[in-house]
């Protein structure tokens, strides 16, 4: 069986940033985890004391002398916390994370109501959000969620930066017959649309496709949507999680990650997979 | 054969409005048809005394000394032009027109790219272009032509009044894929849209539709492309192209008129149907 990986995929710039920042902040505290992926973030407490806490009431001033805020960004009353804590802030927020969070505040501030295209409960989400001034703030993931609303004629609206855009235009396209003036932003992250494309290219080609990332990773799981539409496609966080059925008969296994996926983990999975094939072979051959 | 009507047609508020003011304007002249309805431009004459000149180069303040502009609008030069040659003007541009010209001004002003979702050749269109204060504006009428098009991140995208919604969405899913902050404003009126809803749920029960209004109006042949989707359909200008075929063995006639087109010429054009089709069955059991 050949393996071929998509040609783009895994660590995105904000992850890569705040990994390296991470790194750089030993012996440091993050709000939630740093990213969405344990093998990573477990790395992190082994080798640079890093350790995730849960939320803002676990800040101790005594004990945590200085605070990670992760790439999803956190909310701005829980930033607010933080510096009157007096607490180092190493900020980590992805910039196309910020990107949303200033969008929503100054559009807010303009009198705009706001539709968030995304998740409500992921952390970036209430992240987002929170920079609203005002509380008409419209959180929905399909434009039905709008349906009844009474919104304003002048509406802007900003998505997930690991949504697919595809849905976000379903809900540019409702909007524009509701409202008079949309003002759209497109703040869905360029390496989450490029993972996207060649995920779908190669899901188009491949027998099986596996994807590699954390299973409560927004941008993980659309890859795994998209390629689930063109072929055999399994989510793995771990090698163990392998399975070598998955691989009977097949010619080509294509191979894509998140954008927490670290490159070793991607090396290490694909390392297996290999493992596991060749072993079937000989047991085909046998 | 029974006859209906669409629950929403013909006349709007800026074509009334048009209409009353210029029987307020006896002896003026318009630029351009004032409205896109030969029948009623015919009326104004007769009644009147109002007649359209073709350019702007047929103003002879000797002889012209009030001049009406028509629904569609003029570009921003010749109203500059008209203010200088001190004749009186009367502004009957439909206010849903003024709307697009203010907002091509104010985004170009804000350094928008433009982009126009509309017909170039159209007076409306020639209008509402002229308004911007720069040259990157775009005139299209559908997305491919904007491929190869170096577009600015932030895109100001307008549409003439009377297009399809629907086709105004494909150009901003385009965009959105395009640029980083589109600002939609559907300019599109509510006449136009509620016209085109009422003609389509009308076509699909009807065995024919006759659309009546002028052949060079856009609103009138947009309700004549939707009604074709469905059924026979006739866009008609006058009674005299009626044809009987058109009606053997139909059992209901939808009828719908375009915003420009006078009630009274609906009811002239019901009344020939019914003459028309009452002979026919008198044929048909003779």
């Amino acid at each position: 069986m050949e393996i071929e990986k998509a040609r783009s995929y895994g660590f995105c710039f904000g992850v890569k940033r705040a990994v390296e920042m991470a790194e750089n902040s030993p012996n440091g505290y993050t709000l939630g985890p740093l990213i969405h992926n344990p093998l990573e973030i477990d790395r992190l407490k082994r080798l640079y004391n890093v350790h995730p806490l849960s939320s803002i009431e676990e800040v101790d001033p005594q004990k945590v002398k200085r605070v990670i805020i992760r790439t999803h960004g956190i909310p701005k009353r829980d930033l607010e916390k933080l510096q009157k804590l007096g607490v180092e802030i190493v900020d980590a927020t992805c910039p196309f994370v910020k990107k949303p969070q200033e969008i929503v505040e100054k559009m807010s501030r303009e009198g705009y109501d706001i539709v968030i295209f995304g998740d409500k409960n992921h952390p970036e989400i209430k992240g987002v959000r929170s920079y609203a001034l005002h509380d008409r703030v419209f959180v929905v993931l399909k434009p039905e969620e709008l349906e009844g609303v009474p919104l304003k004629e002048r509406i802007a609206v900003v998505a997930q930066t690991t949504r697919k855009v595809d849905q976000f235009q379903e809900i540019v396209d409702y909007l524009i017959r509701r409202g008079k003036e949309i003002r759209v932003f497109n703040t869905i992250c360029n390496a989450t649309f490029e993972n996207q494309e060649a995920v779908r290219e190669l899901a188009q080609r491949a027998d099986v496709m596996v994807i590699i990332g954390g299973k409560n990773s927004s941008n993980t799981r659309q890859l795994y949507t998209i390629a689930r539409n063109y072929t055999d496609a399994y989510l793995v966080e771990e090698k163990g999680e392998l399975n070598p059925n998955w691989f009977k008969g097949k010619k080509l296994c294509g191979i894509s990650a998140g954008a927490s996926t670290p490159e070793w983990l991607v090396d290490q999975i694909i390392g297996e997979i290999q493992k596991i094939t060749q072993t079937d072979k000989l047991e085909t051959k046998g």
